[in-house]
């Protein structure tokens, strides 16, 4: 999977692409990224890349014209591939946007930086917009990051573990079970008999089961969209008793408003 | 503001810290990062951060001693501030979750890597466990660089404009409207004449009902949340009865689905 990324800070992405999984799918020629510095497509003697918003206002706004140059210089006009403006105005990025884009060979990845974009850019040259969440950051280099990240782990191979992917939260729509590692009792604190069982069967009932609990007490909303089989909603259904017959004697009802439980 | 960084990976999130806002940010004492290597806090000859999880299963799980080692080595036990787990099992980031943290002077953020950490880290020694959106990510660096960038931008004196964090998508609860700045002509597409007139009240109305508008075809989750003005409801009840038209005529209806139109 091959992405060109635009920025006018390429230099702050690298380490991370250097790093870790990502740095393994590039050595094993599964990832290649490409940094590209938009202020080096200006024409201009400063090398400017922002100028004042027509209408005023506060900020300043990335001009059109290093944008284009540098996306079209690259990639050619028009480009043959997606080019996803990362901005807190577009879809939100959810692991089924990552399967989606995941489809594609190649994509062209654009960082806003100051206020905004210029319109036209917008409008004449990006073919989707992404999101990663409605919150207010710097740029959209961290977003970019976090696309690469996740698509890089959909890319068959990338991980060491060929099932890695598919137990992470999200992945199978359920919150992660909890894990523990050695050793057996750490501070007075042990670790739940059954995983210590050694009798499988029971130990993936047993993980089910805390994955649908931890996914019901912390994010209802995501159970809404999966389909539950039979033993899943005894399970929910004996959460659900529990936390009436909690709810009557008015003690120890699970906080589903600060998702902690 | 200070935040306390607890990675495998410290030196992928320096790059990010030493630029733009954040490192003016550093500069000018408003904010401090440091970064700390878990693997420095470990104690056996071979610095093992990882174990093979209780209960068999793919990937590694983070062990619990050079967790506890290293927090409460650099902030005393318990530590006085929030430690705050980055994970996708956590509370979802949003710019309300951003304006609540930024009231906190220190917060401590831990970073998981490989399939997850050990339980009793979550149960004993996190406080609060944030997600920053519904995909897998190979570790918490950059969803903390994304919590510590949103944070400074919230910071009095961090925005070199004092009304720049205002006027963002997110911050007002409504997408941003369109910026458009010189050429006032750029290979034949214009700016909207509004702009380069000069009334300031036109625009700022111009401005808002582009914002709505926006809104409105794409993230009308956000609207559901928000107070809006009696011209505010003018604005939207005219996109309805256009797009009740153009419903009726078959065409040009809005693209909801794919949020982008």
């Amino acid at each position: 999977m091959r992405f060109d990324v635009f920025s006018l800070l390429p230099d702050v992405l690298r380490p991370y692409l250097e790093a870790s999984i990502l740095q393994r799918a590039v050595q094993n020629g599964l990832l290649e990224v490409n940094l590209h510095d938009i202020r080096a497509w200006t024409t201009d003697k400063h090398h400017i890349t922002d100028d004042a918003p027509y209408g005023g206002g506060g900020g300043m706004v990335m001009k059109p014209q290093p944008i284009f140059a540098a996306v079209e210089g690259v990639l050619g006009s028009p480009p043959d591939c997606p080019v996803i403006l990362m901005t807190p105005q577009g879809r939100v990025f959810t692991q089924q946007v990552a399967f989606e884009l995941a489809q594609h060979a190649h994509i062209a990845l654009l960082c806003g930086r100051y206020e905004g974009i210029d319109e036209r850019v917008r409008q004449h040259l990006v073919t989707d917009e992404i999101s990663i969440g409605d919150f207010v950051l710097t740029g959209g280099e961290l977003p970019a990051l976090i696309l690469i990240d996740a698509l890089t782990r959909l890319i068959p191979g990338a991980l060491g573990d060929p099932d890695g992917a598919m137990d992470d939260s999200h992945a199978s729509g359920l919150l992660e079970y909890p894990h523990y590692t050695r050793p057996p009792e750490f501070r007075g604190w042990g670790v739940p008999e059954v995983l210590l069982s050694g009798n499988h069967a029971e130990i993936a009932r047993w993980r089910r089961a805390q994955a649908l609990e931890r996914t019901w007490r912390r994010r209802p909303d995501m159970l809404a969209r999966l389909t539950l089989s039979e033993s899943d909603r005894k399970v929910l259904a004996r959460l659900e008793a529990e936390q009436g017959a909690a709810d009557g004697a008015d003690d120890n009802e699970p906080t589903l408003t600060t998702g902690i439980s």
